[in-house]
């Protein structure tokens, strides 16, 4: 499947399990690109919208109980949809820098690899759902399941889910990183925050404009 | 594509645009098929399950706004999907006839012919969220798009589309019977509600077990 790597802008998503620090290295990046003197949007999925965040509720609230895992993905790619119409895209297509907490990969490794559906019908609906969208960078932070869970008193409907299923979760990143290296940086979430931090500002400085970085 | 017709239970779906009797034709329907002793469960979309409720009111409210045509489509998608795993086809397992008041073709009609979407696209998201699965006999109520809105005096968000809208909606419907004759009964919903009700009563009846009906 070809993918449409946003012409103008930068577009960094970050990815991994629970308690991985995503929101940390997120506002970290998007803090220095700003004293860089980028114009930097810092979104996330699921919920950023108006319409997103009623489906946040819906998919994370425990008190939503059983839905079907079709109903769930098919959930996440409305999200999604609205999303990158009215968020991402015309970010980008300012020539912002986008950086979100979580993205398609999210989709891929809950929605895919977590539960019992097939993976590339999964793909299909997030890609037509997206645009067929890509980001230049994702970076995936890497924990051990058991590790990341362990921060939380109270889980929602998606943390409650056992080990196993957290532990596909984890493997889908992995395998999604595997297969398109150049676009992914992967990092053990374990290491001092300050040394990932500048593991993935060296990584995303490639992409960024040089006109802004003066 | 292959479609999959339920192996046990009968499937019937009502379609057809705004004000065209669909509510009016199905009740006749289940109250005939009771008084013929057949276990009949009488549903609709979007909406007739938990989550569902809360995609209609997202879908339908006014207040919702502007919302991206592939949100819209997929939010449709989902509550699909819910609705077939838990009222569906459990229903058709247990052998009973399942009588929808909207189905697959509502989404291929407005989110594919009304918006701006690939017709095509939009049908492999509905195949996928409802398994592929197909009704035995469609019927549709055709109407003047004019007609059956001025029966509303209040319209909700998709009742507010322009007269053009609801013109592409009309021949949406159209086109799906012509493909697949055999599945659809197409009537004109000016008739007598009578003289429709046996229509469809005589179209059904083929499809029933006769092992009920004694």
């Amino acid at each position: 499947m070809p993918g449409s790597y946003a012409p103008t802008g930068v577009f960094v998503c970050f990815e991994g399990g629970e308690g991985s620090g995503k929101s940390t290295q997120s506002r970290l990046l998007r803090d220095w690109l700003e004293a860089e003197a980028y114009a930097v949007v810092l979104t996330f999925e699921p919920g950023d919208t108006a319409v997103g965040k009623e489906l946040r509720s819906i998919v994370l609230s425990p008190e939503t109980g059983d839905i079907s895992d079709r109903t769930e993905a098919l959930l996440y790619a409305a999200d999604k949809a609205e999303h990158v119409d009215t968020v991402v895209q015309p970010a980008l297509d300012r020539g912002d820098v986008v950086i979100t907490d979580r993205y398609v990969d999210s989709m891929l490794a809950y929605q895919g690899a977590g539960r019992a559906l097939d993976v590339d019908e999964v793909e299909r609906v997030a890609r037509w759902a997206t645009h067929d969208l890509r980001p230049h960078l994702t970076v995936v932070l890497d924990l051990e399941p058991a590790a990341g869970l362990g921060r939380f008193a109270e889980r929602d409907r998606i943390e409650g889910e056992s080990l196993e299923f957290h532990q596909r979760v984890r493997e889908g990143f992995l395998r999604l990183a595997a297969e398109a290296p150049d676009h992914y940086l992967v990092l053990d979430a374990r290491a001092p925050v300050e040394e990932i931090a500048a593991q993935i500002r060296a990584a995303v400085t490639p992409y960024l404009p040089q006109a802004a970085h003066s």
